[in-house]
């Protein structure tokens, strides 16, 4: 394939920023406002200098690197991801939709483009959410969606995010100055790894996200009757594990009723009480986990297990109970980049797979304020979050270079 | 209903002896081989005598009263059961055998009646097994079945069987003295409540047993592949939940193939791991307990549930492993002793009904020395082991009627 960007430099970048925070051969712990994080956001300002952007690190400790194209009122072509870590985590993960993201910007400017709209680089801050529970903070903040009390959570080490942004340079008392004005983003474009299987067993190296699946969290509990496990009769039981295992089946194939749809559901934990060989269980509790990127079809699965729960609780005359866990609203990507991608694709003489995106991304809230792109890049054997997590620097490229046309499209867009 | 035997007697040892080891209103702790064990044991006795009988404790921590009748040489006709009590547990349990036994005899006294062969009131030690971990250490122990190493098993006190036993009065490097030559007991009838819900369910005091469940041991292990919840399709998964609730349901169906049959299945504990509500677990495992009066059925369900776990695993792509945890094999009651207590049975115009023994008593290894019978008695709502275990004390009277009926037809057999 001709690639414009530059593939060697990419890759170059890639390891040399794995190396910070590196664990093992190939792992990575970068957590959100570390030592380790603070050294990598310096190694990524000091290549968007050289690359020629402005940049400045913001209050929620983002990294920004701007050029401000033909028009500086213009709403900005945003693009990137984060380059923060689970604690044992991978090289690739958001990182390379930062270092893709600047990438693609730099290639620009050595072709002498200059951009309509401004075009941003960012690399978000604690998207991970390991280190104080709570993640996709920095792009929450720029958007002003941070919670009441979240810069009081504390680390294990009894740190707060507070101290943590100070330590890291950052001013939380002027968070406000950071946020964006609406009207002051047009797109969001990011790259990211699948982590997940489909394109490794499509065989392609790059997928168009057709939206970020919004979960549904319930904890189904069910109580029926203790007894000893030789004296009461089949018939007279009242069993909450019998009950739960029939729940569990149905569930797993309501989820799959409609063929080919991304819906998923997952059953993660299950508790049994009291829990002894011998002893008909009194109580099962079980979570439930339920993802689509179609809200409607979404609810009705839901309404589908729920009806299901109440029905096989009749039956086996046990007590149920469903609490509501949350959730969030699935998120669409913007149907005019899904077109620039597919078009720009068909020049590359690629045909990417559309997938639905099960995990969170930061585009998640940027969807809510521009229109929202997301390129995924084939992960092998679907690991993340994992020292084995993989991409091959020619999918990562592939990917690039995708990014890169997409975006000349986006910034050339004066309407 | 014309009793032969003194119910008010009866009735008054139990709520006597029920102080013993009194817990709250209602509830027993009387631990094998405790100081309140050994209160109770006391008291038992001091009642033997009172009645006539030859008493003495054995080496096992055992009561044994005799009554020789006319031909001591004749192998006995044994009835009895336990006092030890669960840790919380409640005053009928097996209580009711051994207070039971010992007012059959002593009513056959006061009529007068000698009977042919010996007669032999038995309190076994440590039925229950809490304390050392083993249970039907006294019956076991005459039958000269005993483990390797089980005096040396602790209480979580750190004081062994073996210190237990001479604690009691007991001499444990004289167990041998303490064992029966085969072809001296010729019966064993123990009375027990039901510790299930049947009778109860079919309005009946008392039930014959027609045999003991042997429990069938199994755990299941599955292994799938974690993942994100979000990530892996559907189609693509490979998770043990979802094997082990079909494997749950069908287990289920199995031991119901045969309508009416006493079989039961439990699965009593199951774990997942790593156990989170957004990760598609890697391993489940669950417990399977199987019982059935009919060896070559139990036999034919376990393999049904093999071949289930099998398919289900090649369906799911799912490693699976069944570990052997034991068990034992169903003991069958003598039709002999059935017969006489049917026929006893409606000489009192009753006509109770014939049911398994799910539980284990201290009949299990009688049954494989001589001929054995069980009487059940009503328990309220099918609780044991617990301070709420209850039977009246008409319904514990209308047994001991039907075993002083049955030992009646025992001893006078001199064939």
């Amino acid at each position: 394939m001709n690639l414009t960007i530059n593939k060697d430099r990419l890759a170059g970048r890639l390891t040399e920023l794995a190396e910070i925070g590196r664990i093992g051969e190939t792992g990575v712990c970068r957590l959100a406002l570390s030592k380790e994080y603070k050294e990598g956001m310096k190694r990524v300002r000091e290549w968007m200098d050289e690359a020629g952007l402005k940049t400045r690190f913001d209050n929620f400790g983002n990294l920004i690197g701007r050029l401000e194209g033909k028009n500086p009122d213009k709403p900005a072509v945003m693009l990137g991801s984060h380059i923060d870590s689970q604690p044992s985590g991978g090289r690739y993960d958001g990182t390379i939709g930062v270092l893709g993201g600047l990438e693609a910007v730099q290639t620009m400017m050595e072709n002498d483009i200059v951009p309509e709209t401004p075009v941003e680089v960012v690399s978000f801050c604690d998207e991970e959410g390991h280190r104080f529970g709570v993640g996709l903070f920095g792009s929450r903040g720029i958007l002003g969606k941070l919670e009441p009390g979240e810069l009081e959570r504390a680390d294990e080490d009894g740190v707060t995010r507070r101290e943590a942004l100070i330590e890291f340079g950052a001013d939380p008392t002027r968070l406000q100055e950071s946020e964006y004005d609406a009207d002051k983003i047009a797109s969001y474009i990011e790259m990211h790894i699948e982590q997940g299987p489909n394109l490794q067993e499509q065989d392609e190296p790059i997928g168009i996200v057709s939206g970020i699946a919004g979960p549904r969290w319930l904890t189904v509990t069910l109580t029926g009757v203790s007894g000893h496990a030789g004296t009461v009769p089949m018939p007279m039981r009242q069993d909450p594990v019998t009950g739960a295992a029939e729940i569990i089946t149905a569930f797993n194939s309501i989820v799959q009723t409609e063929d080919g749809a991304p819906a998923v559901g997952t059953v993660g934990d299950l508790k049994v009480t009291p829990g002894g060989r011998s002893i008909i269980p009194e109580k099962v509790e079980f979570t439930i986990d339920l993802r689509d990127s179609d809200l409607a079809r979404r609810d009705g699965y839901e309404q589908q297990l729920k009806e299901t729960v109440k029905a096989v609780s009749e039956k086996h005359r046990l007590n149920h109970e469903i609490s509501d866990d949350g959730g969030t609203t699935p998120k669409e990507s913007s149907k005019e980049i899904m077109t620039i991608m597919s078009e720009e694709s068909e020049t590359m003489n690629l045909a990417p797979p559309v997938l639905m995106s099960g995990a969170f991304h930061d585009a998640s809230h940027m969807a809510d304020a521009c229109g929202m792109g997301m390129i995924f890049v084939r992960s092998k054997d679907g690991i993340s979050h994992h020292p084995d997590e993989y991409s091959t620097d020619e999918d990562i490229a592939v990917g690039t270079e995708l990014l890169y046309r997409t975006m000349l499209r986006l910034v050339a867009d004066i309407a």
